[in-house]
């Protein structure tokens, strides 16, 4: 019949948390090309619900920021669906005073943004005591917001992809009060994936597990990287509520799992632990 | 001249960030009774500023969430402002619909809080299409301004304690999606604090100290504890941004720093470390 073969031509599936222009979308974009198309979910869940029914190639999750921390939610929604990392990106997170093209940056008298990101640049307020902080659900959607709303002396904070995206002006670039603010996101693929043999200088491995009664067992558990001078990038305990002296532990490591040293020290390592996930072999982000 | 000796009466005052009626307004309850006398902080680096200039006694400050992960913004303040811990409590994050006395369950069409707290909600929203989420910038400060403003059919989500203050109405409580949400809280004390004698079955320690070079520098480390059978409760790795391979760690274990083998274990440690800081012994919360 003459069909072009699409399926070749079709472009990678991604989903997202967030409206689009979000941080998460700058990640997706840095992972798999400008010409990824992005799905915006409104919730982690959604974005691994839809991943795991095969709606999206993929899926792209923030999973710990400099100053915030480890996000614990997309760890449990990693250790329930079971879909595995394969990529990493470090995103530095750049806030933007953001507005309508008509607006100038001497008119703002009220920024909206999300409330983390509105803490996140708490010297440019003080230093401008006659603009007033205003919440908005989403950082991006300030931006989508004020494009439809043109309300009069109003701009947004957010990432450039979200002025571009939307047809905003960039005001100030750089708000922010620290630099030192990344987030890292993962990279996960779908449940049939199968990992093509992609050229990486240096590989990170992630797992999680359980181990009982912390002193000797983790140092224990422990050894099975030290002993083969595996170097560890990430290790963090997270108590289990309800079960007192019980931890689940992230752990991430340099190698790929399929390297005779690194699937010797799993092995040793699943010695010492209760439940052991492997949560994906990726090439090292920068 | 007859004068009382008010400085015997004189309450205990502590600084906590957000609204009165915050959860970190609980854990201060928690900590140093129904008198304590609060001083809500507009910021954490507020809340730390006010207790190093001796304008309050204490501070309560959270530091980590089981779903959220650690507050690296509040392990920064402890480093640089050198204020010891010197108690700790573990709150469960109950979130209740809340609103003004003349309000019924039956009215409510709009749900204001912070979108944290609405996220965390996501169950009761989708089982209720016909109401609303609106943001605002705090949890107990959404209570506040829907008894100002007395906005008909609206509620809030915000802690028991938020209802009280204000004088509002609990409609339906626990309405989280995840009973496993607990905050675990600091107290911190000010410059000049020499910690009373406290008889305490259990004590914890923190500290936090770099270690470059992970791999072999980490177990080596680890050992201090490990020869001395002395318990972690937690390890956290934080990535030191612009030093590649330098990490700080945040380490919780088992025992007072007086104690000789913590002090061995401390002596130890210190081989290994490049900075080391003593954040508090403290008694253990349940």
């Amino acid at each position: 019949m003459g069909r072009k073969h699409q399926s070749i031509e079709k472009p990678v599936r991604a989903a997202f948390q967030g409206e689009r222009g979000a941080f998460s979308e700058e990640a997706a974009k840095l992972l798999l090309g400008p010409n990824v198309e992005v799905v915006p979910c409104p919730s982690f869940q959604l974005v691994f619900e839809r991943l795991a029914a095969g709606e999206v190639d993929h899926a792209v999750v923030p999973i710990e920021n400099t100053l915030h921390g480890s996000i614990h939610e997309n760890y449990d929604h990693l250790l329930n669906f079971h879909l595995p990392i394969i990529g990493e990106v470090n995103l530095r997170i750049v806030h933007n005073l953001i507005a309508a093209p008509e607006m100038t940056y001497a008119k703002v008298r009220s920024v909206y943004s999300h409330p983390v990101a509105l803490n996140q640049c708490l010297r440019f307020f003080a230093d401008r005591p006659l603009i007033q902080r205003e919440i908005h659900y989403d950082t991006a959607g300030s931006v989508k917001m004020l494009m439809e709303t043109r309300q009069p002396a109003a701009a947004a904070i957010a990432s450039s992809l979200a002025a571009q995206f939307y047809g905003a002006k960039i005001l100030k670039r750089s708000i922010e009060d620290d630099r030192r603010n990344f987030t890292r996101f993962f990279l996960l693929a779908g449940p049939g994936h199968s990992a093509p043999p992609t050229v990486a200088k240096e590989w990170k491995t992630s797992i999680a597990f359980t181990i009982r009664n912390v002193p000797g067992a983790l140092f224990r558990a422990m050894s099975a990287f030290a002993l083969r001078d595996i170097s560890l990038t990430k290790i963090e305990s997270r108590p289990l509520r309800g079960k007192p002296w019980e931890y689940l532990f992230y752990v991430d490591f340099l190698g790929r799992t399929d390297n005779p040293a690194s699937q010797r020290a799993l092995d040793h390592l699943q010695e010492f632990t209760d439940d052991f996930h492997l949560l994906g072999s990726y090439p090292k982000s920068a």
